[in-house]
């Protein structure tokens, strides 16, 4: 992977942490981080050495500030930025299939979503638009005390992204939700911590070893191929109209599982007594089920 | 829109208020008081001066004590109320299609489901049977401390309407929804209050006045079309299968409304650090989809 | 119905009290034990004379420590317990649609799922693996203070099963319901309680009497068909796409019990101030419609 320029990428033990790292720019979000970011939770999907993902941003003032302004009053116009082959038909009409008309905040939440290690978000400052709508589809989420959110996108004359009205009702629930969104309103890491946005508040100089320790605490004891599949059966099922489809689903699963060698390590070892060694590889043997398709997809 | 006889329409600066009103009933709930609520939202949807809606009931004794049952035993069985053309045919058997089995209630929770601006109940006393079921898709609810709420069904031989068994469990969690609606007992402000039900409560003089400043919140700094956007975004996912559902949405509805003034005036007025001006209009500039078909359906 | 084996089911006035029996092995799951479960939710369905079920374990150690681990290494390799026509065919390829491939704890969960009469979780001890998934879809949880829980599935190399995927983000929220999973850690009464996991903690010898004064207070007043419908709705609507599918349900359900004795008893014995006396039988009157089909099957 080419050496990216908007984020850094360090290692923690078995902890990646993806730093946005624009501090020029409060880290505001471009279309470069975004590739970045997702090429990192690639590597990091296929490393087995890394057990958890830890995002936060450069500097105490933000996470990240949002989407990056420089564009001024075209900002959201994306249209305005192709030459040809625009969305916009001759007679006005839109081409709503056009490639072009796509969130880029959603196609990286949707890339955390399908993360086969836990992300954690570290939330180190402030965090607005896209800069709290990508922490949606982490696992958890731990504030700094200097940490203010806002799901400010109605008072740009927008409306929420990155799938957000998806994640951020079932987190928070709808009142909460609608509030937040309809106001547009900057909140503090209190009130994120009361209504369950995050799961804890720290002082800033604590917060990274938090995320650390969070991750140990999710990882230590458990088969690496396990916790992939967890996290993608509860992310999921979030969705699932009815418990016949998770039924489907860990049926597959176990039957897969059961298999391996984990969990015949995991039964052993329990019986026995001692720590399980796993040795199961996310990169190599994570089960697939075809044909099993309850993904509506993106047409 | 002829005079309502059921409810009273008064506004207060950009608030629509509407008062259930037949104070002589306990403000209980007829086909004719639907029909004028109804007619009420479409009012409020279409005209840009009203920028929320608040419902609310007249005296402080009752919001709204539920379905009129002067039909006395007859009441729910609609069957009886019609000559001919029955959804009971000859041979005992029910068509299931016919326009009459369809609840009134329903009819109106979905309509309130679908407003275009922010919907605020104002509880000021009891709330029973479709007097609570009709709050569920309200965004937000705020009770006066005389306000008591019941979801009575199973008391009284039937069941939740309304869409309510959708609404609840999103709003209080399954455990408390079942309790209420198995039970059917009446419970106080202080418990909604704890169960997430109503988000305040307030002295009796103090309810409307609270509502106001809470809509006043909701709207003050935000493009009324994104609040549009906003609500049915967040209502909508919160039942998706999966969060492509919302990406796919969300990409529209930001190239859309990137394209439109208030997301140049949203970006061009933070950038200058001075408050928006919107003038993006609902009633004429709502964004549509076609074909984008994620509805069920009424079928 | 033979005499169970694994099981004990008692009789509480209206309550049927289902006690998991093994208790020489910390009442351990077997296809026995869910076989017997399940034949003891179909007596409960079809017996009007009961109102309600409580689930419990035999001693104060153990609600249910699991599935049984006698079998090793191999406990979870249900491919290694057939002789012939396995799941696995001669090239290595797995047969997803093979009846072996179906994880007996869904098999109960969806079972209680379906249940026409309330179910109450009375969790006297260890509630570990299924012994803690088989919990979700009951509609409420009492835990003794002696109670522990455990999602250890990624510990033991395999994955939450039982649907609990589906159920679990439902009632505590996905960020804890992740913890719990990924950590497989074993937790206590007192988080299950802050967490919504059980709605109650009772010292040991309190908790069956209060499981039972819950059972009471569900059922007292309720028409008995309206509970059992009140019960699906709830349940299935929680994972609807829209609550147009709760209008088209309740609609049809409503117009169905509208005709019935009892929602004519519910508003006449309302009307005249007296309790009401129920006659409409679970067994014999639940309201069935066809063609309506929201339910995506186990394929």
């Amino acid at each position: 992977m080419a050496e990216p320029t908007q984020i850094r990428i360090s290692r923690e033990g078995a902890v990646m942490i993806i730093t946005l790292y624009r501090p020029e720019a409060m880290n505001a979000f471009t279309a470069v981080m975004k590739d970045e970011m997702i090429a990192a939770l690639d590597e990091a999907d296929n490393d087995d050495s890394i057990r958890a993902v830890i995002v936060t941003g450069q500097g105490e003032r933000a996470f990240c500030a949002g989407a990056d302004l420089s564009a001024g009053a075209e900002t959201f116009d994306y249209d305005k930025r192709v030459e040809s082959d625009s969305p916009v038909q001759p007679d006005g009409s839109i081409n709503w299939s056009h490639d072009l008309v796509r969130d880029s905040g959603g196609e990286l939440s949707l890339r955390i979503f399908a993360a086969k290690k836990p992300v954690i978000g570290a939330i180190n400052g402030a965090a607005v638009g896209i800069g709290v709508t990508m922490q949606m589809p982490m696992d958890m989420r731990l504030a700094s005390t200097k940490a203010r959110f806002g799901f400010v996108f109605a008072r740009r004359g927008i409306v929420p992204e990155a799938a957000s009205s998806w994640f951020l009702p079932r987190l928070v629930g709808l009142p909460t939700a609608l509030d937040w969104c309809m106001s547009g309103r900057i909140f503090g890491a209190d009130e994120a911590l009361a209504a369950g946005l995050v799961q804890s508040v720290h002082e800033p100089e604590d917060l990274l070893p938090a995320a650390l320790a969070l991750a140990e605490k999710l990882t230590a004891d458990s088969a690496p191929v396990s916790i992939a599949a967890t996290r993608h059966m509860l992310w999921r099922m979030a969705g699932a109209s009815h418990p016949n489809v998770a039924h489907r689903w860990d049926s597959r699963m176990i039957f897969a599982r059961g298999r391996m060698g984990d969990a015949k390590e995991g039964v052993v070892s329990f019986l026995e007594k001692r720590p399980a060694k796993f040795t199961d590889s996310v990169a190599k043997d994570y089960p697939v089920f075809e044909p099993f398709d309850i993904d509506p997809g993106y047409e």
